[in-house]
Order: structure tokens, then sequence, then C-alpha cells
């Protein structure tokens, strides 16, 4: 780590801290200013309070380390196999399906009708994070089972999302993606425990965190030897009230100079109104986007969560005819 | 308007508040509910209070009154015609420039060059609101007769920014279309004296301002007679920092639904980087949008302000090839 | 619940659709509006998709529940016990400590001076949740018992931080009040957990969360009967970037109006620099604030987390002597 | 302007730029690192683009340049000296009435009853500017000769907002101090104009808008010539939506520490409801705000505008007794 000080005095501040942390460094100078070599290799620095003394004008930044998920560690885009299907980016990856799994026939009327439809992965929710506790809170690892045998029956990869570390083995056994939602995304003990294991995870953006603040979470993965990480873009908190959340689809270029991740978008969770769903998916998949997650159900205003802003199974039709068009014209396709 | 009360006393309360303000009303009752229907010919309530009485449950919402932008009023979308050109819905417009007048010589150079590559309308600032007084303020009026020489000599319309009711007869003399920044989409006596001209008004949404914000301030333009609005969405202020605001481009299928005029997006004020004005401009359209507004520069590091946005020329090249693939898969045509 | 319904054929739709849940209801009738009494018992209802049947114009609000948080339910405020101290809303609690517990000394040092000064509670971080994986996390278990060997050596009860359901028993059987981070507001498995438990839970507001979202996951620790709740407000994100968080001390008073939960502000995290901790510290108490929490170290800069926005033992004693003549002014006491 | 570059090839790019604008530079050396001073006299430079050079590791802070506002340019707090008071950062300063003036009644009611409470200055709307252009505008002219005559009568200072310059000859004549709303905080026309005269000028922060973007256009108004500028935190636009701004009273520290001018908090418009204005009013004190401005009616409810976070007289009054204290406790006084 490079720091650049103005004054004698403010340095000697900065050797003496350093001194008395045992870090060792080198000096060099010029005539207003003296350059610090510091080698923190134990990383005993706080890198906020070096730049607070008087006198820093420049540490070298933290986002040029090389990070994990940096295109600087590694340039190809990441590619993830699953049982019949690949996530890559060339390729757009539709995943549908309900939000929560209800019942064995839902689960099914659903499934079947997006995979002939042409979705690549079913999505269905077991454990259900829910604002109030009131709130129907999924069915657990019976909803599992219903989902594991729509895998095995229709040949779908499938996803569902873990609430806590408890029922990892459960789905590891289960299911082909593990789902970190947007409330866990800071969650580091299970963010942990998801990095000694080899299953895919689709690591969702906190609705109140930044770019960077997703990238340091993949990097609790990735460090932990997981290297099928997918980040996915769902809304975050502005005062906008029109839409659920604000989709920020200028993450998606943002990511993908950034990192060599697959980059999905959740429209549905995001603007939380299905009408506005069609428009939100074209726009993800035209900015760049690697794969959607779309929530379908057969009849949306019985669902047990999130109804309003599920497509139906006409609309979601329409959606992946209109997909096709986009994915063709920025030069991807949709298998 | 109809108000619901519960019980008695506090019905009683409103009663006395309009007998108060003399306004008329009527009262049926239910069991337990009151209906009061109040004719407010005047205008003279305020909405938020009545629904701070106690016991008041229910009151039309505001957004349902027969607004002027509201498909409830008028569902046709508007269409706007020009010299050389009109904007509808059913082709995407593409109006490029550089964001300031810097001479002639840029000013054409720039001019022949995004004509040359299929732009619509010419854009470049003569008034230019800058954050800090001591950045460069725009050529002024001066500026504004080198881009009337461009409207003459490439035949193409011209959209420049007003940033004062005091250069109103100007920019009425000059221009195609009038742009409102952002910093002024709630200046009201500008929009009061901007709503008794014809020459259209391209109305960009504020950075901290709500959807229903933006459509109540084009309110003050078509109430006053002017319906040649524009609506454009250029960004708005959130916690995410890897962009300079945040390009909301969920307002696209949420105005789309609500009003009737024309909706615009400014990706590279939204995004403040080139590199990521490609992108968001294929997803606008994707998402709905019926025109782009795109900072075009020659050489974009030596531009006087917004260098930084700017494409280059080949750049905007390229971008317009895209566009017109985006356009098609979305059902639309480029001119 | 009750529901007011416009039109005939629109009233249909919704007793077609709690036909269909088997739900019962009944219905008055105005000459123009429809009033619905539903009995959803089981709730089974999704509150938000019987608001989107077109012409429910009204319906009970979801906050008007008798929640367990409310003053509806219970007025007085609460009042939490522990060893050596009560917090009400009568005396100003002061919560002090360092961030990160390093070694024995360091808390030792810490807290024997915090004592002294009149803080009521230690606060000290075992278990750290860090944005980068890389960052210093803690000392786990060890870091717990140096913790508890301070509360009884000083009398002073503890506070620590728990960051996932497994550490549990370790906490229970350690602190006198777990502290859910602002990371884990919505972790619900962790707050079901706790909810079944008596040690004290002070919960942070997620940095992306409303005041309805902190109280909805407070009622996740009522609900399973646990009654002694803390209510922490410790900033939220906004594009305001002077300061690390937004705090929100207008979140005081509108949580004192609904809530009998006592209210805290942790300052120090919110605004991320020492040198505004006194003044958001002052203006927390002068709302209404029932504690503060406040970071301390003995030597800030070589802290192993959040130095910069410690105070040192000088200001941590300055800011004491301020807070008590606030706390005067506004009719409250510092023991 | 100093730069600091890394490698020849990036800094002979930066040279070229520099030539090309005929700016001059001195370059040093390290063994690593290239060390550019630039005298910019005549502004040319935009520094984001220097910034986006490859290579630059870091350029001197823009925040570092001697601005008017700032304390490295005068360190004494500002005085400004109206008719009968003075405000000063020793006196907490009362600025009380109502939203707008509807009629010399109810403006001479009111502008007797805050006087006599203890209010310093009376603040009171002539010329509106409402969200919706059907909302009352305003009294015009006319209200401001009727707060003329009740600052000849009760001897009391008096502040109006302007809403455009082509009322600046009617505000210098009438009013002590001038307001800039937080809707015209940007507009720069307005602030230039302002610039050139005497009166004092309350300048509100934009809904939308960061600290630093405040003191930018203070900055307009100082260079301009006018050195009576108070600035006034009003509430920030974020997620929050159990108040109608956030107030950001973290401002006020940070503020102190940039700039000598006083600083002002608006607790009504930025909470929208009466209930809270007590509470964040103390709070500001207790941070250290230097005034407070309050909006208070006779009658809120009958108010034309903005009734729901008026205070009555009652409350004033006891407001006003609760501020004396919190301003003692902070060593301040209320005259």
């Amino acid at each position: 780590m490079t720091l650049i000080v103005k004054e004698k005095q403010n340095l000697n501040k900065i050797l003496d801290y350093l001194n008395n942390l045992s870090i060792p460094y080198k000096v060099n100078s010029t005539k207003e200013l003296y350059l610090l070599d510091i080698e923190d290799t134990k990383n005993l620095l706080d890198e906020k309070i070096l730049l607070s003394f008087e006198g820093v004008i420049y540490m070298t930044p933290l986002l040029d380390k090389p990070f994990l998920w940096s295109r600087k560690t590694k340039n190809e885009d990441t590619i993830i196999p699953l049982n019949h299907y690949t996530i890559d980016s060339k390729h757009i990856t539709i995943i549908a399906g309900p939000c929560s799994i209800e019942n064995k026939e839902q689960l099914n009327t659903i499934a079947v009708q997006v995979k002939n439809i042409g979705a690549h992965i079913l999505r269905a929710g077991a454990f259900k994070p829910r604002t109030s506790p009131y709130d129907f809170q999924g069915l657990g690892k019976e909803g599992l089972t219903l989902l594991e045998q729509c895998k095995k029956e229709y040949k779908l990869p499938i996803i569902s999302e873990i609430t806590d570390l408890s029922q990892l083995d459960l789905f590891v056994d289960h299911v082909d993606i593990i789902q970190v939602g947007a409330r866990n995304m800071q969650n580091y003990e299970l963010l942990k425990a998801l990095s000694k294991i080899n299953t895919p995870i689709l690591l969702k953006r906190g609705m109140g965190c930044t770019i960077e603040e997703l990238l340091f979470s993949a990097e609790y993965l990735l460090k932990g030897g997981n290297n099928n990480v997918i980040l996915c873009e769902r809304g975050i908190k502005t005062f906008e009230n029109s839409t659920r959340y604000t989709l920020d689809l200028s993450a998606i270029p943002v990511l993908k100079k950034l990192t060599h991740l697959p980059i999905f978008v959740d429209p549905s969770h995001a603007v939380g109104d299905w009408q506005y769903v069609e428009s939100m998916s074209l726009a993800a998949i035209a900015a760049g986007a690697d794969g959607l997650m779309i929530e379908v159900h057969h009849t949306p205003l019985c669902a047990k969560s999130d109804g309003l802003q599920s497509l139906n199974i006409q609309h979601f039709h329409q959606l992946m005819q209109k997909c096709k068009k986009i994915a063709q014209a920025v030069g991807k396709e949709i298998l």
C-alpha cells in the first residue's frame, strides 16, 4: 500500500502509529511530499484511520486490491454448469416460478407451464422471509421435497432461498442453486458457511446496499472456495414510491465492468407490480444482464405471497417471446 | 370529493370545519359510517387537513382527479410536431449534441456528425446551470445564435435549456424545444411563463423529485395552455455512488400507464460516465421510452463541461446502430 | 377487516375471490358503495391483493391492527430490568465501550473508565459483522468470556452483538442484553429464536429499513414471548455522503408515539466520525431518546475496528457532562 | 493544483491535454511518480476530466480551495445585523409565523402572538411555490404589503420567500431577510441577482441536494458580494415515509465545522406534522443550530397551506419555554 503525506510532522505521527503496530514500511521523499510504502501483510491496518491522519493526500484505493470477484484477478466471464443447463454470458438464462411453494398441485402446474414456455430454471420458496410474522412463512422442508420432485420429473434445475445456516444440509441435498435473499446479503455467518460448499449461490443485493457492498459479500463466498456465484440486482430503497423499490439497472454495466461473475436481475420484487415486470425485463437484457428471475403463478391473485407482482402464464409466455427478440438484438441467445 | 367518516362526533367536527369555510356538502350514512359528498368548486380545501381529521377513513385520492396529463383526460399519445420532424410514440427520437456550446467550430463539427449519423434533434447548452460559480457558465445569447445557425444550415430542430424567465423571448425566437432542467423542475414562475407559449417544452425530472411531482410540474405547463410537453427521466439521488445519479427506468412504464405525454430519457447525465451510456440507452428503449437525449462531443476530454459523460462520434455511431436493433425488437422505428 | 367497494361488478369479483378461499364476509350497501366485513381469522388474505381489486376505495389499514409493539395494545412504557440497572423512560441510559473486544487489557482499561465516568452498560463486540472478509472478525467466544469478566468485576451489565443463532446459548449464558445488528434486523430465523428467550434484545434498525419494518421485526420478538425489546436508530442510507449514514432523529418522536418500547440511538455508527458524535448525542436526548450507545476507546486510532468514530476517554467524559444538562432540560435524569 | 501521476506514458497524455489548452505546469518526479503543479488561473480545467486520465492517483481536492463560505477563508462566525435584532452564534434566533399570508387579520393575530411569546423574526409567505397548480399560490405583492405593516407596527424583522428574480425590487424594498426556498436552491440566475444586493438571504437546502451543493449555492451569493447568508436545513428525500422528509440534523455539526455562516433549521417542513416539530426543534438546538424557523398559525386546520405542520399558539408558547432550557444547557441564550 502506498501513502502520500504532506509535511514532516504529519509523517512522523503516521510512523509512530505504524511502529506501534509493528508494521514495516519504507519512506521516499520529494521536495514537498513523503511517499510511504507499507507492507501490511497481516492486514492489521484500518485504512480509514490511515486516511484520517492529517496530511495524508493519497492512499492506494481499496478496490485496486486483487479481489477474487475482480476482472483484474480473472478476466473471463464465470461459467456455472448445472444439471441440464449451463449459465454463461452468451445466453440469457430465465429463472421462473412462484414466489412460494403452496402445495404439490400448484407447484407442478406452474413448473410444467414455465418449462414448456422455455424457462431454464424453476424458482420457488420454501422458507419465506416475511416482513410481518403473521404472514405465510412457507412450507419449509416439505416444500423443498415437492420442489425436488419437480426437478426430477421435469428435468429442470431448481433454485430456492435459504434463510438460516441450519438449513444448509437440506439445501445442499435438494437444490441446484441456493438463493441468498436481499435481507441476508450481509449475514456473514451464512455466507461463510455457503463458501465451503460447491452448490452455486445466487446472491441478491440488499435493498440498502451499494454495489461495492454486494461485491464484498460475494468475496466472502469466493474467499471460502465457492466460485459459483451469481449476483442479482433486485431494487434499492429510494424516495420514489410508485414502485416498491427502484430497480438500479445501471448496476449491470457497472458490475459487468468490474467483475467476471454473472449478473441477474429480479424485476418482479423490484417493481412489486406485474404490469411493470415486462418492460423492466426487456430493459435488463438490453442493459447487458445475463439472466432474469421472474415470478410466475397460474392464478396470481390466489398466491399466498407476492401475488401482485407475479405474471400469469399467458403474460410469461408473451414476455419470453419479447425477451428473445431483445436478446437477439444485443447479440445473445435464449436457448 | 367523497369522504368516509367513522362516528358521529368525528363527522360533526368536519362539518364545523366545512361550514366555517362555507363549502357545501351532503351527508349519507350507513349503520357505522358517514359518507360526505363535498363540492369544493373553489378549491378552498387542503386535502391533507381533511385526511388528518379523526375518524376519516377514506377520501377520493388526489390522482383520481382529471388532470390534464392523465390518460383519463386524454388517452391518445401526445404528438409533437417540429420543423422537419415529429415526435410520436411509434418512433424513437434521438436528441444528440454537446453539453455546452463552446464556439462555432465545435458546434458545427458536432452538428454535422450527429446529423449524418441519424440524430433528429440537436442539443447544446447556452445558459449552463453549474453547481460551482467558478465553472463555465455558457456563452449565453451568443451561443443561441450559433445554435440557430446550425438549425438553419443542417435543417435540424434544436433544443436548449432555459435558466430564467428573463430569457423567454430569446428562446421563443430561436429554439424548437425549450428544455427545463432538473434544477428548475419546480421553478413554478418559470413554468407558468412557459405555459403561455406554444414552443414545445422538455421537462426534466428533478433529482430529488418523485414521478408524481414531475406530473404536477407538467400540469403547470398544460394548465396554462401549452400542450407540447415532453417528460424526461435523468436519474434521481440515491445512496448508490458508482453512478452519478440512479437512472430510474421503472419511471418509463409507470409514466406510460398514467400519462399521454412522451417520455424521454437522458442517460448521459444520469450515469455521469460515457462507458455506461450505451447500455442505459438500449435499456431505456427496451423499457418503452419514446426518445433519448445523448451528450456527444468530437473531443470529449476537451469539452468545457461534462466531458466525462459525453460519447465521442464513433461511440455515438455505434450507439445508433444498436438503438435501431432494439427499437425494431420492441416494434418501433428510428427514422 | 372492512372493505369499501364501488360498483356491483367490482364487488362480485371480490366475493368470488373470498368464496374461492372460503373466507366468510357480510355485505352492507349504500346508494353508491358496498361495505364488506371480512372475517379472516386464519390470516389467509394478502391485503395487498385485496387493495388491488378494481373499485376498492378503502381497507382497514394494516397498522390499525393490535400489534404487540403498539400503544393501542399497551400504553405504559416498557421497563427493562437488568442486573444492577433498570432501563426506563424517565432516565437516560448510557451504553458505552469499544467497537470490538481486542484483548483483556484493552477491554478492562475501557470498562473501568466508562464505568467511572458514569456509563450504565458496557458494550463490546466479540462477533463482528464486517463488510470485507479481510477485516478483523472479532475474538468470538473468547471475547465474550473477557466481557463477562468485566461484568463481574465492575458490576456493569453487558451487551454484545449476536451474528448467528448458533451462538444463542453462548449469549444467553454470558450477556445481559443481546444486540441484533442492523444487517440482521430482517434475519427472521434469528429473531424467532431470540423471541423464545427472556434476555433483553436491542434491535438495531437496518440501514435500508423503514420505521414500519423495524416495528414488524420487533413484532417477531414480542410474538414469540420476549417482551424485553429495545429499538435502536443508527442511521439510514441516503444520498448525503458527508456522514456515513444519515441519523434519522425524527424516528424518535414517531416511534415514541406508536410504541411503548424504549428507543435508543447509536450516533457513533450513524455519523462515522467521532467529531459529530457529541452533537448528535445531545440532539437524540433532546428529541426524546431513552438511551444512547456510544463507542469509546482509550486509543481510538489503534482500535481494530471503527476507530474513527470512537470517542476517547476525555471526550466521553465531556459528553456525559453535557448529556446530563440536556437530560435535565427535558425533565429526565442520568443516574 | 497538484496532480500525482503514475508512469511516464500516462503523464505524457496529460501534458498533451494541458498543452492543448495552453495551461502552464511544472513537473517533478520521484522514482515511481510524477508531480504536476498546474496553474489554471483562468479556470479552464474540468477537474473531473483530469481525474479521469489513466494513472492519476491524486489531485488537490476541490473543497481545499479557499471558498468564501469556508472557515479557511474566514474563521469568525458571520454576524447578521437586522433592524431591532442581530443574528449571531451565541443566541438562538427564533423565526415564527404562518406558512402563507392569508389576510390582514390572520397575519396580525399571529404576529402579535408570536412577538409576545418571544419570536425574533416574523415569517410569512406571499409568493408560494406549490406542487400543484390548483393549490393556493399566495397573495403576492399585496401580501408583502400586509407583512411590512406588521414589521412596522410590531417592530419585528420580517422574512418572506422570493420565487423569481422579477420580484427582486419588491423584496429589497419590503423585507429584512429574503428566503430562497428549497426548490430554488439551484436557481443560479436568482442566486446571481441576490448576490448583488445587501439584504440578508436565508438559503434553504434542496430536498435532493447534498451539503456540498448547498455550500456551492451559498458561494454564488458570497461571490457576488452579499455576505449576509444564512443556511437552512429543512429535510431531504429518503425512503422513510413516516415523516414528509428526513431532517438531516448531522448537517449541523458538519456545516459548523466547514463554514462560518449561521445554520438554521426548519423542522416544520421537514417532518410535515406538528406533533414532531417540538422534539425536532429541541434536537436542532442541542445539535448546535443557530436558529429555528417554525410555522405557527392561530387556527392551523383552517390555514390555506401546510396547516398540518403548523403549531398553534399554545404549542408555540410551550416550545419556546423548552427551547430556552435546551439553549441554556448548551451554553446559549434566547433573547
